[in-house]
């Protein structure tokens, strides 16, 4: 392949498609881009590309295609709908890798479209990523690919090119699987990202001091990758810089509670954290990092009476933090492994791509192989080999954390949700049932 | 007793307790009411009644003290913490109508600290009110009595002269019961205020005529006695007048939460509703109307990019408002009665207490019947007498409401946890199970 490397187009120059498209010139490809955004394609030129002014001009004789554009409505216009659109002007047999994050059922559709128009010999590839802007530019992403088994052949070495070699994930099930993947990911992301603002929110109603709250979180089983890359950026005065805007993970959050919707599958966790998106969005924080929805989450620090917690040492306190965010941890977890159960993935696959991707949690690296254990087991029989601490201990700091939240009229969304969803797990053991492990958890889901 | 009505002590002439107070010195009452703020004890002489300047002055020589403060705190300050309590001044065998709604918790621990100090033979009554400051003056609350056998019967007349004749009622279980059926019944109340303020919010979102809106609202199986009452002053330019303050809502909400994480019980709905009203009083809407939390909701209309609803006609969009309050108010009837059935309340009473009280809804009262008896089956087998629509209609309206305002970015926090709710319901069913009827929701708590 490397004396001939066959010519790409890169149609969505974004944060991320920048990065990746650049990474293939500099890979040896010829890289024909295409960007509604006029200067992106002057920064592209500068940097070894070719411009096309349309996508259809960009796709021209290109055997592959990659679509890295923001939405499934911006994939659907340059893909089939919109003028000049790429589909039509695809050579026989070319290979279409749609990376953006779309819902499993708009990438089914679509593949549904492209037999209706004719054109079932493209060879599409569902093949989100997950890393951001650095990886994409560095060829080191996460990609959670599903195609045909000769789509695949056909597009693994750009699949490749595009990702660190431990992180491509083939995900079986055909067009829809690697989107699948890719939405079980971001209920961890969704929930973390919220969290490290809950979290770190709640901490300044308890007085503490933010970065030493960070710090012991980072070196704690509270930690999580989202809280590890936000928490600097939530505890900058002005959120700086912008490394993924709060309406980048509404999208996604959004898809993941449609698709669960489609699915009757409950997503108590994801909603809830949807809900503070909304408003964080409709209070102006779209365009801003999301780690400013801390914004909302201690302005009503000493605008509530005077309120007083029961923790009195920074010990304790930051204990009630850890306990905060192991809870929230745990019901995320139980909710990404469950939904992936619902939606028939690999499960161990989707553990290993979350626990070394953004979606990571030293609680989800605890409970998961119990968690995937307890959904595989239809009678709800545990393993038995629960780690790290007992359900009643993570409970319990989990309350301790919600009740000096309540003395303080601190909002903690996402703690308060967890709680309940451990009270509502153990309401539906079985009376006969060994002590609960943590895991168990996951049962609430069904 | 009408020639020798006993002489009345009264502690706490805020809202509540001053109507309270001057409806017995009309019916012929001797009544000698305290409270910390002056004027309020110049308008009660005004009206015909006795002031006095210590609890323990007011409650001097009388057989009788009701004691109408706003808080636990306040109460155990006036009866035994304070400087001049009243408990030390009163006489032996005294009655204590303890009507401020406090948790079970604290009503039961001053019943033993009464014991402690000595002051068994004190007659305390557990009797929280509800029904607002009108029905107060008025002589016609709802009043919820939990007592020794005894206590309820030396204290009779006094909860009748209050009391309307259908709406005084006498949970059994002595002291804490009254508190109990009290705290059930704000679980509708706390998700039901803030369900007017979700469900206009959502109407303005989707571009309705929100007098319109309410009216069609009102007129509908969405209906409930809050939206009634709510529902002018949320449409109020000012949020006037004020009836009852966001802070009250949410220490009655605080109380539910608090009182069931105590006992292991998941309240998710209430919960949701607290976080909210957390974020009201950290915006500074505390001492507001709680019906102003309308601007919770619909402040993103228009800062959330352009936005697309499906919903065309005002039919369309009237309907998915209904649908939202409809499933809300499945779920907070199906909350208040599970934890009436955790806590051992006589279920039938709760029922006839809540449709005739503020916790009412056209919902509530279709359900409530199946609701309870499949609690009671504790199998889960249905009694098979839905009234009212299918839970597969219910969901899917309620479905299509959270669909929509999650294209219109408008947040739904108790319709989007609502919907989980059902789906968490129905993922526990048995699979041999009937089709399912609309009150199996209640079996999501146990």
């Amino acid at each position: 392949m490397a004396s001939s490397k066959p010519d790409i187009a890169f149609i969505g120059l974004g944060a991320m498609g920048f990065g990746m498209a650049t990474n293939l010139v500099k890979q040896g490809y010829k890289v024909t881009g295409f960007d509604v955004w006029g200067p992106t394609l002057e920064r592209f030129k500068a940097e070894g590309g070719l411009a096309a002014t349309t996508p259809a001009e960009a796709v021209k004789n290109k055997d592959y295609c990659v679509c890295m554009v923001a939405t499934a409505q911006q994939a659907q216009a340059v893909l089939l709908d919109g003028e000049n659109a790429a589909v039509p002007a695809l050579p026989q047999g070319a290979a279409v890798l749609l990376c953006s994050t779309v819902p499993c059922s708009y990438v089914q559709e679509l593949e549904k479209q492209l037999s209706a128009v004719g054109r079932g010999d493209i060879q599409l590839v569902d093949a989100p990523v997950s890393g951001g802007a650095y990886r994409a530019a560095d060829g080191t992403l996460s990609i959670m690919a599903g195609a045909s088994d000769a789509a695949i052949e056909k597009s693994r070495f750009l699949l490749q090119e595009m990702s660190d070699p431990t992180k491509l994930y083939i995900a079986a099930g055909g067009i829809g699987a690697g989107s699948n993947m890719k939405m079980v990911h971001q209920v961890l992301a969704a929930n973390q990202i919220l969290a490290t603002s809950e979290a770190l929110g709640f901490a300044a109603h308890l007085g503490l001091d933010l970065k030493k709250a960070a710090d012991t979180v980072i070196s704690s089983q509270g930690k999580s990758w989202m809280f590890e890359h936000r928490s600097p950026r939530a505890l900058h005065p002005e959120f700086q810089p912008i490394a993924s805007a709060t309406t980048i993970i509404l999208k996604d959050t959004s898809i993941i509670t449609a698709e669960a919707r489609r699915a009757g599958f409950p997503t108590p966790m994801t909603s809830t954290a949807e809900q503070v998106y909304f408003t964080g969005v409709g209070r102006g924080y779209g365009p801003d990092d999301d780690s400013s929805l801390i914004r909302l989450y201690w302005e009503g620090k000493g605008k509530v009476g005077p309120v007083a917690g029961t923790a009195q040492t920074d010990e304790a306190k930051l204990a009630l933090v850890v306990g905060l965010l192991k809870g929230i941890h745990l019901c995320s977890a139980g909710e990404c492994i469950a939904f992936a159960a619902r939606l028939g993935l690999d499960l161990d696959q989707v553990f290993e791509l979350c626990i070394n991707a953004a979606g990571g949690s030293a609680m989800l690296e605890a409970v998961g192989p119990e968690m995937m254990s307890l959904v595989k087991t239809a009678g709800g029989a545990a393993a038995g080999s629960a780690a790290g601490d007992s359900l009643d201990k993570v409970v319990s700091e989990l309350q301790e954390a919600v009740d000096e939240a309540q003395r303080l009229k601190a909002p903690v969304f996402l703690g308060s949700q967890a709680l309940n969803l451990t009270r509502l797990a153990l309401a539906h053991r079985p009376k006969t049932a060994a002590a609960a492990t943590t895991g168990v958890v996951v049962k609430v889901w069904g």
